[in-house]
């Protein structure tokens, strides 16, 4: 007989991107070669000087490396976190702003879990990524979605924002930028006017900044500059330096925020990898190495996603989307092409007939149904080609 | 102004280890040598064999050392994990049983996610390990404790286990064996009474095995073969081989809690630290250097654990403990030497004026006003001794 169990883990259905890979896998075994176009974790290993760095480390005989570290992280990574923020035109905060945490995730849960109470309603821009609403809905939480179009640039327009905030009591906006899926970097203007909007109302603004440095056209503003008060800054080193599965993150928000979060982090996972934090320490000091990898990275991906629009231009010149302005995904609408089969099920098709992985946009948006997200971030700019071209065959056989 | 926030997390206040940490690091920083007699850290680095294997691995220009990794763990981790529990007389299961996690600490906090509703009665032992009851009350739990004493060895008596079972609609037992604080490790009996308990209730029984392969004078039973149905084991890779910094634990369970684990999971942390988890893979499957390592780990603990025993006969001849029979804790009774001092105040003292850092025993228990936990999990035997005289001459000067 099963024993009771809290019915609220049944909300949690599991990562979609989670499924895919679990078909990747299996046809991986059968020994199909798959392009990936799904993934969010970059093709690059992180810079040799740091994994020199690192492997010298390892021969030490001491307890260094791997010992319990405080649960917001050693102070040489919080002090070189704060110089980052700085240095990038963000905050200029200290130490005790910062929470280095066991990944982007965990910053998240961890964030959520001190911002929400049961019943408070989150706005999320539409599409957005599929992360958050799982997390929002576990704590009790309720999304409200405010859609953006391609038209406008998949910004925020103001008079949705200020419809929505007038018809709902939002405790808390969550927005990505750069973007995933639609590598939209958020204007200044569509950074104030959240911002304006939270103060007003006495709302939170999570910021997650994940591609934050790595973008093309132009920089990613500062959310918290206009709103210090109401901001919580979410960041990772999964995309740069690419240390996806080394899960170290960091949170930055006011210090009684920040200090909160510090609280519910401790709970959750007693203290970020020390391994990770020692080595991102180290990455984020040597400004050389830092620089050089950064420029490396962006190059890495904006011959990719160039590649990408290329092929897409060539092959499927009716699918619709704008050239990402960071990060590592196009979003694509490929409503012409369909034929009446949505984005999951061609997802799906795309995967056993072709070998090709992507991601449904009905993942990201409740529009989402003629849309893939399409990444990227790992494969080559042949294999990105070929990937693309095989949509294109598969669309024309429907 | 301060905005809403969840006044939840305000029931967290922080791991009482880690204010005696900062205590220790403010001295560290005035110069004073302190001898660490408070961590669960223990003293060795993990073996040179798997650190010179790791720094190759780090040299391969491949992301596979980097990339996420499915939620509950690689494949070869999560089957060297069966192994393991099978080679050790544990229970025999299949890596769907299995969740990796990012250390013990994220263990309890996903698996008690899980078994626990609001309102719901945890029974602990008591003492116990501090750092069970933050989570439960967080979750939404309340504490039932279970008195156990010196004299009957800290063992769970028949008698008490199931009037309270009677009194109270238990939810779950959470346990720790060897113990922490006081390297008690149960008996079959023990561990028999509570599995039957459990099952003839309907009762969860979660069993912390962080310091399961660290045992002197016999081997820890397995709570899991009595009962499972009902049993969550918790373990961690942060005791042996000695990497708590890198956070990788697990858990395993009947498959179908095993899964909801692993949905939590997913929401906490998204997955392990990748490093740890490629790292303690070839850990456990290089059999060689894991046995040399554990019988290495062993006989570091044990010769530090009796130059404490020797010392305390020796400083402090009406000190009352028990010899630990695993893990890296003596919890010793100091009544008659305290003249009305109580033992926070006591820990408080010795760390000021006598630069040695010690757990007082109000942390582990309601009637722990007179003990201390004295860790020999890092320091050298000399300096062990060292902190013991220091203690009594402390002690004699009340």
């Amino acid at each position: 007989m099963a024993l009771p169990y809290n019915k609220r883990v049944d909300i949690i259905r599991g990562s979609p991107t989670r499924k895919i890979d679990a078909i990747r896998e299996r046809l991986a075994r059968e020994g199909r070669d798959i392009i990936l176009l799904s993934t969010g974790a970059p093709g690059y290993p992180p810079p040799r000087e740091l994994r020199e760095w690192l492997a010298e480390q390892l021969m030490e005989e001491s307890t260094r490396l791997y010992r319990y570290t405080p649960t917001p992280g050693i102070m040489p990574l919080r002090e070189a976190i704060v110089e980052e923020l700085a240095r990038f035109g963000g905050p200029k905060l200290s130490p005790e702003n910062i929470v280095a945490t066991a990944g982007g995730q965990e910053a998240m849960f961890a964030s959520l879990s001190v911002v929400l109470e049961p019943g408070d309603e989150v706005l999320l821009l539409d599409p957005t990524y599929f992360g958050y609403q799982p997390i929002i809905e576990y704590l009790g939480g309720r999304v409200v979605r405010l859609p953006t179009s391609m038209e406008t640039g998949f910004q925020p327009d103001e008079e949705g924002a200020k419809k929505v905030f007038e018809e709902h009591r939002i405790k808390s906006v969550v927005i990505v930028s750069p973007d995933n899926p639609t590598g939209r970097v958020i204007t200044e203007e569509s950074a104030k006017l959240l911002a304006d909007l939270a103060v007003e109302k006495g709302a939170w603004i999570l910021i997650d900044e994940a591609y934050r440095t790595l973008v093309f056209e132009r920089e990613n503003p500062w959310v918290f500059n206009y709103a210090p008060d109401n901001t919580i800054g979410i960041d990772t080193f999964s995309k740069d330096p690419g240390v996806p599965g080394w899960r170290l993150g960091f949170v930055y928000a006011p210090e009684w925020a920040a200090q909160k979060i510090r609280m519910v982090s401790e709970e959750l996972v007693y203290c970020p990898p020390s391994f990770a934090q020692h080595a991102i320490a180290w990455y984020l000091t040597n400004e050389e190495v830092r620089l050089k990898h950064m420029e490396r990275a962006r190059a890495f991906l904006r011959e990719r996603r160039d590649a990408m629009a290329e092929a897409l231009a060539k092959y499927l010149p009716e699918a619709r989307f704008r050239l990402a302005e960071g990060g590592m995904f196009l979003y694509a609408d490929l409503e012409s092409y369909l034929k009446g089969l949505d984005s999951e099920g061609l997802s799906r098709l795309l995967l056993e007939k072709a070998s090709v992985a992507t991601v449904p946009g009905t993942y990201f948006s409740e529009n989402g149904g003629t849309s893939l997200r399409l990444s990227y971030a790992t494969e080559s700019p042949e294999r990105i080609r070929e990937g693309i071209k095989r949509i294109a065959e598969v669309l024309t056989n429907l």
